[in-house]
C-alpha cells in the first residue's frame, strides 16, 4: 500500500484521523485547533459548494457578504445567543503590532487599543440582522433570502479535523419573511434541501428531525437538523435549519410596514452546513484501503492507469488511453491518466484507492493486443476484465451503479444498526453497541440530562417521519407523544 | 429616475459612493472599516470568481485553504514583511467573553489570554511557507501551485467601499518552484492572466508592469502590476503578480533536494487580484446614469420590460415576453422580465439603467400589434424599435458589441489621457491635469520620492512594452533606461 492506515476496527478514531492526512484532505496549521484544507480536500469541499450553492439559488436565495468582525456590544442584545457564543470567541482587542523593546520582534502597540474590542463571528446573526434593519422597512422588501459562503470561528477546547476546528468553512443563510408561516416553510425548506443533498450527493441517509429545547441553536424557536450514522455507531449531525420566530428582529429592532399599514417584527431562519461534511462523508464510507467516494463528489472520477515497460510500449499505450480518456470526457466524467513513470502500477494502485476514486482502468501489455481493459470499482473493490468497445458506456453506468450502491450500503448500515427499546435498561445495554435507539421520552430537560449523564446519549432529534405513536418514557414513565432518537455522537 | 447619484464632473469621489450604494453593491457596516456586499455586487464579485478560476485552473493550479490566523513570531521571520504589515493588522489576544461583573453585558475574560497572540491574515506567506515546509522534501514535489479565495484584514485609516476596506476578499495565489527561471515564468504567466481578464472581461485596458522597489510588495524581489486609468484621471492598481525569490523558503528553512541529491532552497511566487476590481469596474465605466457593466460581467444582461394597462393586457404581454426570454436564453444569455405591478416603466428603466444592465427590451401595447420591440443599449443610451423576428440573434451580437465598445471607449480615453512629457516643468503642469505621464526617471529612490513629495504622483510601473529608448532623467539629467509611468493614485 501506497501509505499504511490503521484498520477502522482496531482504532476507529485513529483510521479516521489517519485517513485524513494519509488521502491529502487537510492536516493541522501551525495555528491550535485550525486546518489547513489541502487541495485533494478542498476539490471535494468545492464540489459540495457548487452543488449546495445551486440548489440554493434554484430555490430563490441569493449570495452576499457580511463582515468578520462583529461589535462585542451586539452579542448581548439576544441573551440566549451570547449564551450560546459568548465562551468561545476569538477576540480582537488590537489594530496594531511595533517592533519590541528589545529589538528583537514585534509585540503589540498598547496605543492601538480598539474602543470597543470585535468578535471574529462564531456565526452572524447579530451583525446580519443589524444590517437587515436599514434593508426592510415595508413588506415589499420582504423576503430577503440571503447565503453566505464564509468562514467563521469558535474557540473549541477539543478539535478534529473536519469535524470540530476552531476556524471552519461553511455557508450560512439568513432570510427575513412578513410572516411566520412564510418562515417556517422556509425553514423547512432548506432541511429538506440538505436532506436531499446529503442522500443524494454525499449517499448519506439521514434522519430529518427536531432537536430538543437543550440542543437547540442559541436564540432560535425551533432547530431542524439531519443526522446521520456513522460506521463506529456514533451519530453526526449533519446540517441544521432554524426557525428563530421574531427573537433577532426584536434585539436588533427590524420592524416593517404590513400591506395593511400595521408597524410588525420581521420572522427570520437561519441554517448552515459546514466543512463537517467532509468529516460525515469520510466517516460514513470509508473502509482500511481509504476513502470511498460517491463519484457525484469525487473530484476524480475515473483514472486511467498504463502498465509498461519502457518508452516504446508507453507511446502505443498512451495513445489507446488517450482515446478511452476523450470518449469518456465527452459524458461529462471527470478523468484522468496516471502516466508517472517513476511508480510501480500497485503502488498507483493503492493510492487511487486511498484517494477513493470510484473508478479505476488499468491498461496492460496484453490488453492493448486483447482490445480489453481491466475495470475496478472502489466501492466493492471488484475487478472485471471488458472489451474496450463501449467502456465509455459502460463507466458511466457503472458511476450511476457505484452512486447507488454507496447510498444502499450505508442504508442498510444505519437499519441494521437502528434499534427500537422499551426500557431503560435495555437502553443501557443498547447503546454500549451504538447506533441509532428509538425510544420514548416524556419530554423533559430533566430525564434527557439524565439519560445523558448515565449514559453519554443524547436526543439527536425527535423525527419528522416514521412511527408516529404515542407511548410511556423509558426512564419516568410519563407519557410520550411519539419515540425520540437517541445516540451517542461526535 | 429610481434614485439619484451625484453628477460624476461635479464630484467624482461622491459620485462613486453614491453609485455604489444606490446600485446597491455594497454598503458600510456597523463596523469600522468592513463593507457588506451586497447581492447584486456579490452576484458581480462571483462572475470575477468563477472567470478567474476557471482560468487559474486551465493553468494548472488547485484551490486549497489555510488559517484565517498567523502566529505573531511568523511576521518577524521575514523581515522586509513584517516590515510592509505589522502597522495594520487586527490582533487577537484572548479567546473568551464573559458575564461582565455588573451585569450588564459582555467583558474579555482576562483568564482568557492567549500565550502568543494571532494576527488575522493581511496575506498569508508566513503562514503557507510554515505549511510548505512539510509539503516539500524533493524536486519531485515540485511545483506547488496553491490558490485560495479567502477575506484578509489590513486596518487601513482611511477606507472606502471596495478600493480600500480593513476587511476585503481576494485570491491569492502561492507557489513553489525548484528554479528560478520556473518561478518567474509563473510571475509572468498570472500577470498576463489579470491582464487577459482586465481587458476582455472587465473591459479594462490595463498596463503591465514592474513595480520600483519602494512600491513593491513586502518580501518580494520583484512585484509586477496591471495599472488601470479611471475616468477622474486617476490610476488604480488591479491586480499584483510577485517574485519572491527565496525570500520566504529561508524565512521558513524549506529546503529540496535537487535530481542531483543537492539541497536548496525554494523559489516561490505570490500574486493576487481582490474586491478593488469591483471599484475598477465601476470607475472605469459607468456614468450619470449609473453602472456601466461589460456583458460578459453583467449577472443580468438583458432585461425584458413589459408596458401594460390593467390585468388583460399584461397576460398577452407575458405571454410574448415570455416567448422572447426562453429564445434569448437558448444561447447562453442571463435574461430577467421585470413584471413589477407597482412601478412606472420610466422608473424601472432608470433603475436599470443604475444597475448597468446591458441590454433593455421594452414591449409596449402598439409592439404587441406591429410584432415590434425596443431595443435599448446602456453603453451608448441609444434606442431602436424593431422587429421582433430574429430579435434573439439581434441581442447576442449586441451584447458582444457593447463588450467591445466599452474596451475600446475606455481604450480611448486612455490614449487620450497618457501623455509624453520631457521636462519636469511640462510633468508639473500636466499631473494637475490627470492621466499617465510618460517620462524619463534616472532609477533613483531619491529623485522618485521628491517627485512624489512635490506633485504627489507615483510611479505606477515601469512598463514592459512600448516605447524602449533610453533618455535622460526630467528632474536630474542623469541617463534613464526607458521611460515610467507616472500617476497619481488610488
Amino acid at each position: 500500500m501506497a501509505k499504511e492506515v490503521t484498520n477502522r476496527e482496531d482504532n476507529y478514531s485513529l483510521w479516521y484521523n489517519n485517513l485524513v492526512i494519509k488521502a491529502d484532505l487537510a492536516e493541522n496549521s501551525a495555528v491550535r485547533g485550525c486546518m489547513v484544507i489541502k487541495p485533494y480536500g478542498y476539490a471535494i469541499w468545492e464540489k459540495m459548494q457548487h452543488t449546495l450553492d445551486k440548489m440554493f439559488k434554484d430555490t430563490g436565495h441569493v449570495n452576499a457578504y457580511f463582515p468578520l468582525f462583529i461589535p462585542k456590544s451586539f452579542f448581548s442584545k439576544e441573551a440566549a445567543h451570547v449564551e450560546g457564543f459568548a465562551k468561545e470567541c476569538a477576540v480582537v482587542t488590537h489594530y496594531r503590532l511595533r517592533n519590541s523593546s528589545d529589538g528583537k520582534g514585534i509585540e503589540v502597540d498598547p496605543d492601538a487599543k480598539l474602543e470597543e474590542e470585535l468578535i471574529v463571528r462564531p456565526t452572524s446573526e447579530t451583525i446580519i440582522w443589524n444590517t437587515y434593519k436599514n434593508w426592510i422597512q415595508s413588506y415589499r422588501d420582504l423576503p430577503i433570502l440571503c447565503n453566505q459562503w464564509a468562514n467563521v470561528v469558535r474557540w473549541e477546547m477539543r478539535t478534529r479535523l473536519f469535524l470540530r476546528t476552531a476556524e471552519f468553512l461553511w455557508q450560512e443563510g439568513h432570510t427575513a419573511h412578513a410572516t411566520r408561516g412564510e418562515a417556517v416553510e422556509e425553514t423547512m425548506r432548506i432541511i429538506h434541501i440538505y436532506e436531499d443533498f446529503a442522500k443524494n450527493w454525499l449517499g448519506i441517509p439521514v434522519l430529518v428531525g427536531l432537536k430538543t429545547e437543550s440542543e437547540r441553536f442559541a436564540g432560535a424557536l425551533d432547530t431542524y437538523c439531519i443526522e446521520g450514522l456513522m460506521q463506529d455507531g456514533k451519530a453526526l449531525q449533519v446540517g441544521t435549519s432554524h426557525f428563530l420566530g421574531q427573537n433577532f428582529a426584536r434585539a436588533f429592532d427590524v420592524q416593517f410596514t404590513t400591506k395593511e399599514g400595521k408597524l410588525e417584527y420581521v420572522w427570520a431562519t437561519s441554517w448552515g452546513v459546514s466543512t463537517r461534511l467532509m468529516g460525515a462523508l469520510i466517516m460514513a464510507h470509508s473502509d482500511n484501503n481509504g476513502l470511498v467516494l460517491p463519484p457525484k463528489i469525487a473530484p476524480v472520477q475515473v483514472v486511467i492507469v498504463p502498465i509498461f515497460k519502457g518508452e516504446e510500449e508507453l507511446k502505443a499505450m498512451l495513445e489507446k488511453c488517450g482515446f478511452i480518456k476523450q470518449e469518456i470526457q465527452k459524458r461529462g466524467i471527470t478523468v484522468k491518466i496516471d502516466d508517472r513513470d517513476n511508480l510501480r502500477s500497485g503502488f498507483k494502485f493503492a493510492e487511487h484507492e486511498l484517494k477513493g476514486i470510484p473508478v479505476r482502468l488499468a491498461l496492460g501489455p496484453r490488453d492493448l493486443q486483447n482490445g480489453t481493459i481491466e475495470v475496478a470499482r472502489r466501492d466493492t473493490l471488484e475487478k472485471q476484465v471488458l472489451p474496450q468497445t463501449d467502456i465509455a458506456d459502460y463507466v458511466e453506468k457503472l458511476l450511476d451503479e457505484i452512486q447507488l450502491n454507496i447510498y444502499q450500503k450505508a442504508l442498510k448500515f444505519r437499519d441494521d444498526n437502528s434499534y427500537i427499546v422499551d426500557t431503560y435498561d435495555d437502553f443501557k445495554m443498547q447503546i454500549e453497541k451504538g447506533g441509532f435507539i428509538l425510544a420514548h421520552w416524556d419530554g423533559t430537560l430533566e430525564t434527557e440530562a439524565l439519560i445523558k449523564e448515565e449514559t453519554k446519549a443524547t436526543i439527536r432529534c425527535i423525527p419528522l417521519e416514521g412511527d408516529m405513536e404515542a407511548g410511556k418514557c423509558m426512564v419516568t414513565g410519563k407519557p410520550s407523544k411519539q419515540r425520540v432518537v437517541f445516540a451517542r455522537a461526535y
